[in-house]
């Protein structure tokens, strides 16, 4: 099975994801599509088209689908299903905070290695997370066959410190560094840059403050 | 002076703002358009309209302009001058990851508070912000004049935390839960879905690996 969801159905999976765990936790077994869109405030149409897309099996009447079946579904369209492995470029504060952070294995992905050109951090570990020098880079990525590189680094080096991830390797950019990174298009990227948005929320909030 | 920028010329100022403050510390007084472009790689003709929009002051030939006031500019465009002071709520393991992230400040946000649900967790300090009790909410953003509020909370209580936090006070919400808000438009909302942002790029990765 291989289809392409768009931008606005990828989005909606985690939080569909996030609802059917909890609500399997709490030893849920069937849940509807009308069940889900009024626990999340989604229409129920959405849905309806968004769970037929991924789920492998039919709902049963007045039942719905089976939870767990469901999860494992979304766990196989978003790629959790294999764990996806990581490595991490710049143990700077905003680095050091998302080694320190336990939720992405929630999302499938375990940080496999840290790296930073301060030798004084080499060997040291985050969160039981290694810290190494860059000479590894090739090293680790390779024994842990991990395709996946988180940046954060700063902006000015955001560039080569990518080249040099896909030189050794990483498929698949997590850009936390504001910089937009021009890459060749195979390389697969996602920007999760704080500082824009933030910027972007402090600006309208400055825009409103002149208005009001 | 009043002015809107788009969204794209938003994302490029911390950009900018973070070159110019490197170089400002390291000893340089003047930038043309041209460098900055050079040093950001940016084409030279978006960057020189980007700085004559929110620049006060135009460039002297072969010498550009005085780096400490256009960093003055973007500040003030940005909102950051007057310093946005923001409250958290969900002390979670991603709240708690932000709360430790020192980098805020170069955007001119300090989190004054932070609240959570669990008791326990009341009175104790991470990174010197002290955690409140929900009840102390309007207390806390009244006392530090607090605008922002960041959610840090699961997607399922996303939307009713959110209308707490407007209830008492905050204008403007920064949403690190997975979960899409629905508000009154004179509420401003920032984005900032890891969870998302993740899964879109384990989804393409996916997709590569299945067409690979």
């Amino acid at each position: 099975m291989e289809f392409k969801l768009t931008t606005n159905q990828l989005k909606r999976m985690p939080t569909y994801l996030d609802l059917l765990r909890k609500l399997s936790s709490n030893g849920v077994k069937y849940i509807s599509c009308q069940t889900i869109a009024d626990c999340l405030s989604l229409n129920k149409e959405q849905v309806r088209k968004d769970i037929a897309l991924v789920s492998s099996i039919d709902g049963i009447p007045n039942k719905g689908r089976n939870i767990d079946l469901l999860i494992k579904d979304i766990e196989i369209v978003l790629g959790l299903d294999n764990g996806n492995k990581a490595i991490l470029i710049g143990v700077g504060s905003l680095g050091t905070a998302l080694l320190k952070y336990n939720g992405f294995k929630n999302y499938g992905l375990k940080i496999v290695g840290a790296f930073d050109k301060n030798k004084a951090l080499v060997g040291k570990k985050i969160n039981d997370i290694e810290i190494y020098d860059l000479e590894k880079l090739r090293n680790v990525i390779e024994a842990n066959n991990a395709h996946i590189g988180i940046l954060t680094v700063p902006s000015e080096v955001a560039q080569s410190v990518t080249e040099m991830m896909i030189e050794n390797g990483i498929e698949a950019i997590w850009n936390f560094a504001p910089a937009n990174l021009t890459l060749n298009e195979n390389i697969i990227v996602s920007n999760m840059d704080m500082a824009q948005s933030l910027a972007t929320l402090s600006h309208k909030l400055y825009i409103k403050n002149m208005k009001g």
